[in-house]
């Protein structure tokens, strides 16, 4: 294996100059919601890098830009599209370290690597949009329906691109597909290691949990005769870590983020509680005996209370994606040679554009820190030895692939 | 002590003549929400009906209507304005009762009895304001700044008593205040009874709960390093009970009725709760022992959790008010008498005019069985016995009184 001679210095010039794009005056953070100006500034920017590296820049319909290199190659890259408020590196970061190895390995005459910027992977229209277009899994005319919040439609979004967008590209040209990402969680920050080596991307089930007690008068229905819903609503929040102890890993998770009391008046006893339930983990075993866990516990609970309890799936179950076995391999091999014992394997708990690229190719993802676990956040930020030492990682990885 | 003669069918005939006014043409409801076009038409129903008891009718200049027997006598009523959807008898049952009392009373030489209907006890533009005002806890100016939800004003909801209100009538007339009420809770209508002797009116006080802890992605942060708002108030809600336990009465009522998370987000760790908690008690030391209690509980929820927790007081406090020990005694050989053995002493759990009265004159109030419990829904009812033996026992008791 020939090393690819990246240049770390380039590398994080090149990061501040597309932090630049949309850059927030007061913090590191960025403001680069797809398809705004400041989106296709960047995208610009891009391109003209890439075309100096020697790829052949390509707008897809979406707007997805890719840098090709001629003839079959290894695809890097991830997004860099933002949230309204977003970090500095949440995608970017995958797209500079794709472009350096890129325009690294031409240079010195290394494997051929190609580069992409997925488009609205932040989920202005959708969710990893331009990713789920390509990987034929949304196609074209549902994601022009698709409507921002506000009341931009994708298809009036895209209709920018009239004039430089080219065909979508074929992804039999390319023999793998590998993304570098923020972590977004504290777990390496906390460890004090630099890199984590992704297992696969996490499964997501979601159920809206409705109870319904009695509406009642505050001051005149006593406790005894009370059907609160929220009363209801607590005991199950509460019960849920003791009935998932013997299930769980330290890597599951569980969140209710949203809940809705009705009347929701000081003075009423809250008939209805309607609330979110959402978990996630790495293995779909495990996701369906947690599934059991909640519908067992809502059953005993509705019967100790004389309340009806609801569960409905909200939306489409994610699957959990395991990573290519080879790439976790060659990843964790890199890992070891740039930074010996200070990495990890680990699943990724955040979507990212790898689970739609799975469906076209072999993937693999490494994660670096993320300062205190923060991200989609003006304050996310990682330190430049840990980015560098993504750098190095993923290119001791295309090396290896070569 | 001469019985007052008074005429169940008579004062059951007025009072679905009353519920005609506004009444809802599907339920046994009404709509008489204060100053609308029903509520005045009702208020002048009544005021013919002063009359042609031989009462003069007087409007003060707020919209209370009393009926006004010469010289010093004993004030009966309640209110005929209701929610925007409300029962037929909420505060309708006390004003038609005190109607027929005064009208036998005086049609049979008996004690002199004048009448009243409190002006917008429902609160739509205040709470009991028309009382309040009367009372002298309420300035006029005051009063005439709020503003109901519709946008409507105070002063230009009175307005349109121009030429018909007179001056406020003078307390000093009145020798006490008897208010007939339904109990608005379940406990009579569970234990079988017909009569509720008020031995006051309890006490509220309430907080606004903010729990803050840390927003974060709920894929990518584990489980042990969550500082969770929403599983914070679960605990709190849930922990309630326990610490109460020994402090608190089956009279004791507590509520969460209404919260919020910020973001509010299924996949967003809640970084932020806020929660009213509400408590009400007839003892004001018990008051200040739950409240003590719930500080407590919320210093050790947050050293235990690392959230910052803190309670703000919303509202002015309401102190129990406690019903004149000689007219309980007086209702309770009336119940005695009417409903031997089907009768109890018990706080109310409601606020209502009397609370206010209070501050001018003696006054004791008696409930009648809700059905179910239920109020402010068009579904309130009690059976038509109940409401004749309520009847009875408030004449029974202005008897006594003489």
């Amino acid at each position: 294996m020939t090393p690819i001679p990246v240049d770390s210095a380039r590398f994080l010039a090149d990061l501040h100059a597309l932090r630049a794009i949309g850059g927030d005056s007061a913090s590191k953070g960025v403001r680069r919601r797809a398809f705004s100006a400041e989106d296709l500034a960047a995208r610009d920017w891009l391109a003209e890098k890439m075309a100096a590296a020697g790829l052949e820049p390509r707008f897809d319909p979406v707007g997805n830009l890719f840098g090709l290199t001629p003839g079959r190659s290894l695809l890097l890259g991830s997004h860099s599209d933002t949230q309204p408020e977003g970090g500095w590196l949440d995608g970017a970061l995958g797209v500079v370290a794709a472009l350096e190895i890129a325009r690294a390995s031409r240079a010195a005459g290394g494997p051929p690597i190609s580069v992409v910027s997925f488009q609205d992977e932040e989920g202005r229209f959708g969710a990893l949009t331009g990713s789920s277009v390509w990987a034929g899994k949304l196609s074209l005319a549902a994601a022009d329906a698709l409507v921002a919040a506000d009341g931009m439609s994708f298809a009036d979004a895209r209709a920018v691109l009239a004039g430089r967008s080219g065909d979508f590209v074929d992804p039999a040209r390319f023999s793998a597909f590998l993304e570098m990402h923020i972590e977004q969680g504290p777990v390496l920050d906390l460890a004090g290691e630099a890199i984590g080596v992704v297992t696969g991307i996490v499964g997501l089930r979601q159920v809206q949990i409705t109870i319904t007690g009695q509406q009642n008068h505050a001051g005149t229905t006593p406790m005894a005769h009370r059907r609160d819903a929220f009363t209801v609503a607590a005991r199950i929040a509460t019960a849920l870590p003791e009935r998932f102890a013997n299930i769980v890993t330290p890597q599951s998770v569980w969140t209710i983020g949203h809940i809705a009391l009705h009347p929701g008046a000081a003075s009423v006893v809250p008939g209805r509680a309607s609330f979110s339930l959402q978990w996630r983990d790495i293995d779909s075993d495990r996701l369906d005996r947690m599934e059991a866990t909640i519908m067992a516990l809502l059953d005993d609970i509705a019967a100790d209370t004389g309340c009806e309890i609801s569960a409905k799936r909200l939306r489409h179950d994610l699957s959990p994606m395991p990573m290519d076995l080879s790439l976790q391999a060659i990843l964790a091999q890199a890992a070891q040679a740039v930074a010996p014992d200070r990495w990890r394997m680990m699943p990724s708990g955040a979507l990212h554009d790898a689970s739609n690229v799975a469906a076209l190719m072999p993937v693999g993802m490494v994660f670096v820190p993320s300062i205190g676990g923060i991200s989609h956040a003006f304050d996310e930020d990682t330190g430049e030895a840990d980015l560098v030492t993504g750098l190095q990682v993923l290119a001791d990885a295309a090396a290896r692939i070569g």
